[in-house]
């Protein structure tokens, strides 16, 4: 490690990571975990670059310290951004890149060899975007062997339950989006063009605060209107913002990649009965659900708790969950990917844990979304991390 | 096709491509093509959201319109931005969604087998960050086949020549750049924290021109300071920016998910003597591999030309290739991942393929980047899409 890389966590942090990683591991029965999803090898080792287009990843064993291996120039990345020493950071040569007649997991697989890994009982993450098909079966190839083991998730589930440290990024984050907010309410006009007001929450999201500036959220921001807020992950256009319709802005401050998304919806114009009748109702369920999301209960308990007030006011989701884990995250996802708040997952909620509760409505013709970050405590219903209105606000 | 979707191209045009993905799965035998790549479900179909972190695909036939297949609340996006009718939209259960108990490719054999096409050659992008191991593993049990034909590429080498209207597109996407360049030159000061600087290139990225919006870019800005530059994928922190360090700027101007990348650097303060010599080098080099890309020469042609200017100054970049096919596309790569400009690649330039020629130097201490967006013309060397002064900006 060089001297004046700028860790986010000391190093204590990054050992306890380490040592909770490998208490997991070793109840799987795994020796050596190749970790491809960037939001594991930053929690790991602190790497933080747009490096993940290529492939790169980090290798935990038992006992040594974790491995970056990465292509020839983001080896540099290492140097800058992580606490491992030179002997564990690993290239690839560039001709390894998008070429078709050398795989990188080709070049893997030596170093597992030369290191004295490649006997050992391996497990990869076989269900991240950051470890295709290919990828496995040219490892599996190269490695002679058919019987790597897919542990997808096994690191993630150790990030659910949040360090001080961390929950103390994502209130900065949420801090950085509530200015972000403010800033909206202040510059949103009818007739002003989408990309525009895009312009200026993407301005105030990365300004940030005096004191942190803020980082990029691995999901752009969505805010689709009128009969485009029927789907939930549409993007902007140029068009401009006519009355007579509303608009759900789904942004996340971000601060040293920690997240805390938040939504809120907006209506030019008056808006009909369906939506103010909506509005009251996901205001009533979301109070809901943050009743009952505390330690000891589970996932479900939030999922039906939500769904038992919309019922009362006609409205069915369709069965979509309505939150997830957030923290540190990459593109294409801020959430973690394990718990999902909805009927089926029983998991049980613990102090610590942090979730983004995102009931959105996607309806015929409009759709709605008025959402929280919340944090399991000890004792007593959810925190939310940011202190933002709920009610849909209004242009004339 | 609902009414009022607003399809970036002509329905002519996706018809054209659609023929001619056909004529490349006709000659590698694919009878069903499953597109998981963002970028190619965009360029066959329209389809534009930000959903690629869930599962999602087009299936594409010889005969038969293309399908959307996606999670249920993402057929709305299909139904908003495609030419796609409601029988080629099909959706899966939001169950399916992150839940180790369902894989969403257990639903896709259920939709093959349900369209005739589950003992079909199948083809598949199995080298996808859309397409994970688990992905491949799980559809493959579900038909109960294991001769899954992999033609990663196949879609993305119909991208590589682009049409009259693609290049309208990248024209626009560069002439957005070109402001953001001149904002930079305008707002950058010695003390200014990093992370405002990049407040205003987004600001300036997506408000674009007074007719065109701008769109977000498949990467964020990438701008490293001093050591830091020595790291070719870095993003931002919030240190003021001192004087005595160089810094590059990677940055795309994005319309309607068309891209046009351009790098520049500044220095705050003088440049010591190994900058403006790498600056000189660059310039030089550029205008070299320039001349020599036209069509009828190989990708190596522009490579070579390259380094044996640079060699002329004493810099060798490492094997590192110089360039890549760029256009439509969606995170994390801005590239189209076929063509490399780099030795080993003899692949023929046409007119109308479009490059980023990009030969960043990353050395010891410091980096440098100047590059530019090409156009392979009929005849003479390539037009550059943008018009920005290569030099080093200096400000004192």
């Amino acid at each position: 490690m060089l001297q004046d890389v700028n860790l986010p966590f000391g190093l204590d942090e990054y050992r306890s990571r380490l040592a909770k990683t490998r208490v997991a591991m070793a109840e799987r029965g795994i020796e050596v975990l190749f970790v491809s999803d960037p939001s594991n090898m930053c929690w790991l080792t602190g790497y933080d670059a747009w490096s993940f287009y290529t492939f790169q990843g980090v290798i935990v064993s038992l006992e040594d310290d974790p491995i970056y291996w990465g292509r020839n120039m983001d080896t540099q990345a290492a140097r800058r951004t992580t606490w491992l020493d030179e002997d564990h950071i690993v290239p690839y040569p560039d001709n390894y890149v998008q070429n078709p007649e050398h795989h990188p997991m080709q070049h893997l697989a030596e170093v597992l060899n030369g290191r004295g890994m490649s006997n050992s009982r391996i497990g990869v993450e076989a269900d991240n975007y950051y470890y295709s098909a290919k990828a496995d079966q040219s490892l599996r190839t190269s490695l002679g062997r058919d019987d790597l083991i897919d542990v997808t998730g096994l690191v993630n589930w150790q990030r659910a339950v949040k360090s001080a440290h961390e929950i103390q990024y994502m209130r900065i984050a949420g801090s950085i989006l509530e200015l972000v907010y403010e800033h909206i309410g202040n510059v949103i006009r009818p007739g002003m063009r989408k990309n525009d007001l895009v312009a200026e929450i993407l301005h105030a999201s990365i300004t940030g605060t005096p004191e942190h500036g803020g980082d990029y959220a691995a999901i752009v921001p969505l805010l689709p209107t009128g009969a485009d807020a029927t789907a939930s992950h549409l993007t902007w256009n140029d068009a401009p913002m006519e009355k007579g319709a509303g608009t759900f802005l789904e942004l996340a401050g971000c601060f040293r990649r920690y997240h805390a998304p938040l939504c809120r919806s907006f209506f030019l114009g008056t808006p009909p009965p369906e939506v103010v009748n909506a509005e009251a109702a996901l205001v009533e369920a979301l109070s809901a659900g943050i009743d009952v999301a505390r330690s000891g209960n589970t996932a479900a308990d939030v999922a039906n708790a939500l769904a038992s007030v919309l019922a009362k006011y006609g409205i069915d989701r369709g069965g979509a969950r309505c939150g997830y884990p957030i923290g540190l995250s990459y593109p294409p996802d801020w959430g973690e990917r394990t718990i999902s708040l909805r009927p089926e997952d029983t998991t049980v909620l613990e102090p610590g844990m942090t979730f983004h509760f995102m009931p959105g409505l996607w309806m015929q013709d409009w759709g709605l979304e008025i959402t929280e970050t919340i944090l399991i405590t000890e004792s007593g219903p959810a925190e939310c991390l940011l202190d933002v209105d709920r009610s849909v606000m209004v242009f004339d």
